[in-house]
């Protein structure tokens, strides 16, 4: 070994940097004579041990620390290689039974957080579960749920949550994170009149907010304000973006602050490799994406069709057992693989990464004889035994993950569907970048390899195909496009690679569209029939106002308040004998020419409030609308004046307008209810509600699955 | 030295990459004992002028290229230091005489150029001239500017944007670019029906165009449909987004396949150093900020004062001569200092980079004795004579940039303001990087630099504080937030300066936005007249629709048409009398009810072609909008029926409707007109122009300086 590859070598160590493990950061001899590659597979087995069981019992791990220092060297020092390898080996000769005790300590840990999670969300805040996201996005349309974004959700989701990632089960902490900063914008909401006095003011808020939750969740501010408005916003004006923008700037600033991972990054999955890739690579790259679509839309059917199950079923009466199940079979799967065992983000992280020289992990396991080295960057080496027993684990838990993510998003725990996607995608993509690799490697006279995959060239990284594929399957179930991209940049740092994870998004996309029509979090607002006017399809019938409007044929007739005349009695009767939340105000039932409305709430507290403080208001007192209430006949009792709560502007539209149109005005100018007016006379009323149903019923789903408004 | 060192030597010109311009990419040796870093000195005053007369006759220097490979190494060889510095000074001794002939060359060619665009211009395609991003945002806004997209237009300022940036003015080519991209996008929409019936399916396309010239001008894909979200468009529904992802996608996957840098990456300024920023780093950021907003604010009163002169004065009249003479001045101002000589990109690429050990530009004349390195980064060093001598050129070309662009911006050539923004911020930027530098090297016990500026630690990097420089400019001048900061991410490939990047961003929006509403974009457009409703303003004044409608008070009636009972005469009259663009239909003159709402244009091509096609048809026809026109007494002229060409469904709103709600839907629903009722009677009508009249005159602006919609 000659000296110039010492270079490559601190280079790589370099390069793959803190993700390698290598703890020698700084200024460190290598001597070639103790470098020995073949070593490396005496040890290569038990490498993933080394984290004994990650992720659950850390707590107990913190007190066996061993002497920081000790086994350490000294700046300027020549490390012995084969000292190393010994530790390792020696640390991790574990016998059988130690291994059953941490099994079952594992499945103990896991049991016990689940339950403690579960147990906490049905006891203090049922709203604590699940993603929230559905909830966000139908509140910020418009809809109102009382207590879903208060302290209690927020307290009990911060604690549950820390809970449910801990007992391993397959579920992510992002969108969770995005329902606690919601609750968080809409406590601070109540501090300020403007907001806590305005509906529409307070969603500007939680829109923002929304971005800061994926903000701090992933350390991607910029991922975050494109995700509040691609995904979960209603109405994003460029004010709002604004805002958003300056809302996740300070939650960036204040995660630098903290400096979560030591080294002045905001992300955990950040990849040190700038390998270039090929033209030829969107072939396999569009193929990841179409698995990502085809898994995202499969995903989302069996995983509604269980929620429905849940429902409707016996099963939804057991939440607390039916966590302990899953958690028992979660826990008792994923423990045997080291590739299920550990916490799913750092199984991600260390699929996106690129093996280095020194890396000694299982996956990293390549033979490095024949290697000779013709830049800096580390060429494609033939797999060692390490990889293959890495590869069949992967697809293992591939399938585990796959199966198991259906029936755990959804539980009566927070949860969340970002990471378990990624690690899909990420294992699948690792998965076919080795298999690349190994073909460009025992192939490179074939044609589509010639002139970049030559003996010794550095042509596939394997790491690259896992981040290409968690984009597309986190794509697949959400539908994501920019916000998709932008985060797994801000996520990995891999700018190069822009066009590979822009084409994975847009296929994942097309496929996933191509078998279902709606994402993830589509969905579940439909199977909860939240009233949400889906702001990206398209209305293509070409049925008329007309059609929708109600009273229908044969209906009574809408109910109407006179400008002047009514009396008292009359539009209390009025109020009880129906259950609209307003009343068309028209000159007279004659002309039915509009003159404005009134809500219900209103028009009760106003006649309430002069029935009580206004001297001699009864139930024959006439109600004016009027500006100016032509003077009463002598003895009469005195008139109520309503002018004030007559909304002068509401908007109209004619019957024969296209109800494309009419989707299009309710959705951009968020309309809870619109009069329908023919030759300038009062016809009909088209609520929210009612669009919600035609919509369903142009589809062909139960227009009653939607709750009331 | 010892051999520790080696590796940080070919880390740091690794690590500086391809832009240190150091041709010793692949594995060297380093000999230490060759290294005399002293002699960088006697070199250093040259080093600029090594690229001659950068940007102009660069295709006459192609023909003196020497034999490649000549006086280069080969393969695991040692370089030979001094002969690299010899060489060096060698080809530069030119005499007074070689550099005046350059200097008259240099500007010779510079008028030519300038020349040549400005005639081409003017003789070919008037609407080539500069950015041309005012005149589409009015066009996607609703406007209709005839060629401004044409073929022609598309030919000449492709030419002449060459032409324009050859010649050495301080312009930039990615607003031109994404014109060039707009007319691209619309003779494509030609060749698809659907696209050429339907202007708001052209605008679609448009607003994906606008991303794609972005996209490639920067090699930003996902900042050019941000660009074209917050920036350029007028409505952005997602599934336009989707679309506009998928053109970068494109055009990025075409870019990447022409691999313009040869690195297989898209972008001219990545930058290499991942060197970490200290918190209190953020005071100097945010200063940039401040600089780049009011920087940003001053300009564009500078330009607009400057535009308005040639508007209204004999400046106007002779834009060859113009031209001529800013390119003239600009030259010879120009020539003699190195930072203003050569193109602007790569004084940028230049300014944002970090120096190397061995790099042996002006820039980097650092002083290296006493270099004690303790980790990879190399530490501040003491300035040399070269970087003072840069500092002072540079502070010259950032007066002179500052204030040539306020002339340039808007003469008949193509002109962009990205670049020229960029670099006043990179060169603002890179002073202050440089004085921080010292500062915290010669100061390195001041409480603030205590902890991170330790001697030898590489506490300040002044290439970011070239590039926050640089956001914050453009910033200032544009206004964007999101789309600047993944522009700059996209360009540089600094993700990890994500925080400092958006602190800028929000601090220069802000300054700016204190100092003058309006970004460049928007005040040329109120310049030119453009009937423009700004998407961003908030409407905050208590005007009610009743006041902005007409016909005002004393106005002649509207002018309207009956359901039943108009003769063709009347009709034809009405048209003749007046030139509204439309016309409503009521029920009759007495009840005033609303019917419904007939365009002029379809109302004068129905009465003329039934005039030559219908039998019978006389101007004593009456005309009728009804289903079923009652049965004509005998004897009288055949109807004519035009229900077909009546719009059922125009919009209408209450003369009591507050004119922020008004505005707000004619900018979401990008009404051209809406018609006002007041208890189910048609009052009068509020166009666009209208509003715009409205809001200027709302602004203390001349209402009339809007032109005719």
């Amino acid at each position: 070994m000659d000296n110039s590859s010492y270079c490559t070598e601190s280079l790589n160590s370099a390069l793959s940097g803190t993700k390698s493990g290598s703890s020698y950061d700084d200024m460190v001899e290598i001597t070639g004579a103790t470098l020995d590659f073949s070593v490396t597979e005496d040890v290569q087995s038990l490498d993933r041990d080394e984290d004994g069981v990650e992720g659950v019992p850390r707590l107990l791990e913190l007190l066996d620390e061993p002497v920081p220092g000790l086994g350490t060297y000294e700046d300027f020092n020549t490390i012995d290689w084969v000292r190393e390898k010994t530790k390792d080996r020696d640390r991790h000769r574990e016998g059988a039974a130690a291994y059953i005790v941490n099994y079952l300590l594992y499945v103990s840990w896991a049991l016990l957080f689940s339950f403690l999670a579960v147990t906490l969300v049905r006891a203090f805040a049922p709203y604590a579960c699940g993603s929230g996201i559905p909830e966000i996005k139908t509140i910020l349309s418009g809809f109102i749920i009382r207590g879903y974004l208060g302290k209690w959700t927020l307290v009990v989701k911060t604690v549950t949550l820390v809970l449910a990632v801990s007992s391993g089960l397959s579920l992510g902490k992002e969108g969770p994170l995005v329902h606690v900063a919601c609750c968080c914008g809409n406590i601070l909401c109540h501090l300020f009149t403007k907001y806590r006095k305005n509906e529409a003011k307070r969603r500007e808020v939680l829109s923002a907010a929304a971005a800061v939750g994926v903000s701090v969740a992933f350390g991607a501010p910029i991922g975050g304000v494109l995700f509040s408005l691609e995904e979960v916003s209603y109405y994003f004006p460029l004010k709002t973006l604004w805002r958003s923008f300056f809302a996740a700037l300070v939650a960036a600033f204040t995660l630098r602050s903290i400096n979560p991972f030591g080294d002045s990054r905001l992300v955990l999955f950040y990849v040190e490799f700038h390998t270039p890739w090929h033209l030829l690579e969107l072939i396999p790259f569009v193929l990841l994406g179409v698995f990502g679509g085809i898994w995202g839309a499969m995903f989302i059917r069996a995983n509604i069709a269980w929620c429905r199950r849940r429902k409707t079923t016996w099963l939804g009466r057991y939440p607390v057992l039916e966590v302990l199940v899953v958690t028992a079979v979660t826990g008792l799967v994923a423990f045997p693989n080291p590739y299920t065992r550990g916490s799913t983000s750092e199984l991600i992280s260390e699929l996106f990464n690129d093996c280095g020289l020194l890396d000694s992990s299982q996956l990293c396991n390549y033979d490095n004889v024949n290697v000779t080295r013709v830049s800096n960057r580390l060429p494609d080496r033939p797999a060692g035994r390490g990889v293959y027993t890495a590869m069949w684990q992967l697809a293992l838990a591939l399938v585990f993950k796959m199966l198991i993510t259906v029936v755990t998003f959804g539980m009566k725990v927070p949860s969340g569907l970002f990471i378990p996607s990624m690690a899909v995608g990420a294992i699948a993509g690792r998965l076919l970048g080795i298999g690349m690799e190994q073909l460009a490697l025992y192939h490179h006279d074939w044609l589509v390899f010639q002139g970049w995959c030559s003996p010794g060239a550095d042509c596939i990284t394997p790491g690259l195909y896992a981040m290409v594929g968690a984009a597309s399957c986190l794509g697949g179930v959400t539908r994501m496009t920019v916000s998709l991209v932008v985060i797994m940049f801000e996520l990995t740092g891999g700018l190069e690679y822009i066009v590979p994870l822009m084409a994975a998004a847009m296929t994942s996309k097309w496929v996933a569209d191509a078998l279902g029509k709606e994402g993830i979090y589509e969905a579940h607002i439909r199977l909860n029939g939240y009233p949400f006017l889906e702001p990206k399809e398209e209305f293509s019938h070409k049925t008329l106002a007309m059609d929708v409007m109600r009273p229908r044929h044969g209906d009574p007739p809408l109910s109407v308040l006179t400008q002047d005349g009514m009396s008292v009695q009359e539009a209390e009767e009025l109020v009880a004998s129906t259950a609209y939340s307003g009343f068309p105000v028209v000159v007279s039932r004659e002309s039915q020419r509009l003159v404005g409305f009134v809500l219900r709430r209103d028009l009760v507290i106003s006649i309430d409030s002069a029935r009580q403080r206004q001297e001699g208001v009864v139930s024959s007192s006439r109600i004016f609308f009027t500006e100016h209430p032509p003077p009463q006949p002598p003895g009469s009792p005195p008139p109520l004046k309503l002018r004030s709560i007559l909304d002068l502007g509401p908007l109209t539209l004619t019957d024969h307008t296209a109800m494309d149109i009419v989707v299009d005005i309710f959705r951009k100018l968020g309309l809870r209810q619109c009069l329908v007016t023919h030759n300038g006379r009062l016809l009909g009323i088209i609520t929210k509600k009612d669009i919600l149903k035609h919509l369903a019923s142009m589809a062909n789903r139960d227009p009653d699955s939607i709750l009331f408004n």
